[in-house]
C-alpha cells in the first residue's frame, strides 16, 4: 500500500513536470509567432493549451482520490495540496501562452508588435522559457536554493516591462495608442508569468522546509 | 459522525458565501476610491484583502483535512474539492479588487481615471458589485438556474470593456497614452472579475448536477 502510494506520488510529480515542459514550449512558441507574425503557430498554441488543462484536471483528481482514499499525514497532505496548488498555476501560465498567441490571431496579418519593441519582447520571451525550465527542475529535484534563483529571471520579467511602459510613454512613441495598449497587456501577460512560476517554486519550498507559503 | 461532516461542509459553503460578501464589499469601495481619488478609501480594500485571503486559506486546509478524515464518496469529494476551487476564485476577485485600489494609491492625489470615463467605470462597479452579490446567493442557494442568470452582468461587464476600448482608441481621445493604458489595465480588472464569478457559479453547477465542469 505504502509503496503504491509512493508510485502515485511520484506520478504526479512527473505530470507537474509534464506541464512545465509543455507551458515552456507553448511560451516559447507563442513568442515565436509573435516575433514572426505566424498564424500557424499561433494556433498550434492555442489548440495545444488543452492538454496542459487536461493534465492539470487529471492531477487535481489524483491528488483528491490519494488524499480520499489515503487518509495521508501531515507532510503528505501539505504534498498534495501542494500538487493541485502547483498544477492550477501552470494551467494559469498555459493560459497566458495562449493569450499572447490569440493576440497574434486578432492582429493577423498585421504585426502584433512594433520594430522599436521585438527586442524586448524577444527577451522577455527567453526569460519566461527560461523561468518555466528551471521551475521544472524545482520540482524534479525539491532543491530550495534552485527555487530561489529563479527569480532572477522573474527580476528580468519585471524590469523588461517596466522598459516596455518607458518607451510606450515617451515623446518620441510614434506608434497608436491602440499598439500602446496592445504592447502593455502582451507584455503584463509575460510579468503574471513569471510571477506565477515563483508561486510554483515558492510551493515546493513549503513542500520541503514546512515553512508557511506566504503569497 | 455524518452528522458532524454535515456541520461542517455547511462551515465551509457559509465561509464561502462570507468571502462574496467581502469582496463585494471590497470592489465597491475599490470602485468608490477610484471614482472619488480617495486614498484612504484605497487602503482600507488593500489592507483588507489579507482576511480575504485567510478565510480561503482556511477552506482550503479545512476541505482537505475532510477529505483526509471522512474518505467521502464521489459527491462529496466533488463538493470539497469544488470549495477549494471556488475559494481560489474568490481569493483571485479580491486580489483585483486590490489592485484597483493600488492604481488610486498610485496615481493619487492625481485622478486615475479622466472625466468623460467616469460614468463608463461607475457602470463596471455597479455590474461587478451585483454580480458577485448573486454569486453569493448562488452558493448559498446551489441555485442553478440564477447560476445561469449572473451571466447578464458578466455580458454587461464585457460590453463596457469594450465600449471603453472604443472611447480609449477614439480620434478625439485628448488624454495621455499613460492614461489610455491606465483606464485599459483598470477595465481589464473589473471585466476578469466578471469572468471569476462565472466559473465560481459553474462550479456550482458542477456539484448541483453532476455535469463536467468545463472553462
Amino acid at each position: 500500500m505504502r509503496e503504491d502510494y509512493q508510485l502515485q506520488l511520484e506520478s504526479i510529480n512527473s505530470d507537474l513536470v509534464l506541464m512545465t515542459e509543455l507551458v515552456g514550449k507553448a511560451m516559447a512558441k507563442a513568442t515565436d509567432s509573435l516575433l514572426t507574425d505566424d498564424l500557424q503557430l499561433a494556433e498550434q498554441v492555442i489548440t495545444g493549451d488543452e492538454l496542459i488543462n487536461s493534465i492539470n484536471s487529471s492531477i487535481e483528481e489524483r491528488s483528491l482520490q490519494m488524499v480520499a482514499l489515503q487518509a495521508p499525514v501531515a507532510t503528505d497532505l501539505r504534498i498534495l495540496m501542494s500538487a493541485i496548488r502547483m498544477g492550477s498555476s501552470l494551467e494559469r501560465m498555459g493560459d497566458l501562452a495562449s493569450h499572447i498567441a490569440k493576440q497574434v490571431r486578432l492582429r493577423y496579418p498585421n504585426p502584433s508588435v512594433p520594430e522599436e519593441l521585438r527586442e524586448t519582447f524577444r527577451q522577455m520571451g527567453a526569460a519566461a522559457t527560461k523561468i518555466v525550465d528551471e521551475t521544472g527542475r524545482v520540482i524534479a529535484t525539491r532543491d530550495a536554493d534552485l527555487a530561489e534563483k529563479i527569480k532572477v529571471y522573474d527580476d528580468e520579467l519585471d524590469r523588461l516591462h517596466r522598459e516596455l511602459f518607458s518607451v510606450v510613454l515617451a515623446d518620441d512613441w510614434t506608434e497608436s495608442v491602440e499598439a500602446a495598449i496592445d504592447v502593455t497587456l502582451l507584455s503584463r501577460f509575460y510579468e503574471r508569468f513569471g510571477d506565477h512560476a515563483v508561486t510554483v517554486a515558492r510551493r515546493v519550498v513549503h513542500i520541503v522546509t514546512g515553512e508557511p507559503y506566504t503569497k
